[in-house]
């Protein structure tokens, strides 16, 4: 779709921090990270919401899989996934946490835009995810 | 287990809004709703992540399914899912929302607690749910 971020990325039209790449599914860095890993698993053809994805089980699958390749790079303490919507082309939130559950109403998403990564960081991380799985 | 408030509402000895049943997953209304018909979709057997569900994929595929019902009921604009771990048993939110998707930081995801509901009302939103599977 054109002028979609997503589908540009997708099509190498736009540069991202990929971590992971199949046939149906790919995986990036969210570039406002709300922690170290936090991955955006989007699909490569496009659709509005992540219900509309043909394959929404498998699509799930393939958030686990992101998702132990994360514990296997950063060994965080837990890691949460979300749905959003603001960019209109599906994608699942992979947020790794570092920090204790304890508190809901405090710590329900840790707010994005505060951490900054430098590019080589971002690469770095990056690198440690995709070499994970 | 014992202790665990997901356990007992699935074994019948704590109270519940159901909305879904099947052999495996039990849906009802969070008690303290982001919105109107706000759905946490459980296990039976006790995990104490999502991720540590055997059949991770299925259990999407029925989050899918209460969405769905969510969306014959309520008509919402959109439906949001979150998972995270305050209570140390899988849970799925699944959120309905009803505002517009315009500014993430805002409206990530609605504060909790501000709704109340009487009891007669949340027997209606389970019942409206339940009956539109």
């Amino acid at each position: 779709m054109e002028d979609c971020i997503f589908c540009n990325i997708v099509e190498g039209k736009s540069p991202s921090y990929k971590v992971y790449e199949d046939e149906k599914y790919y995986g990036l860095l969210d570039i406002y990270p709300a922690s170290k890993g936090h991955v955006l698993l989007i699909t490569k053809k496009h659709y509005r919401w992540v219900h509309d994805v043909e394959d929404f089980e498998k699509y799930w699958g393939t958030a686990l899989k992101v998702k132990k390749a994360i514990d296997k790079a950063f060994s965080p303490k837990w890691v949460q996934y979300l749905t959003h919507g603001i960019i209109a082309h599906a994608h699942i939130h992979i947020i790794p946490r570092y920090d204790e559950i304890n508190d809901f109403w405090k710590n329900v998403i840790p707010k994005q835009g505060k951490l900054k990564f430098s590019k080589v960081e971002m690469d770095d991380i990056a690198k440690k995810i995709s070499t994970a799985f």
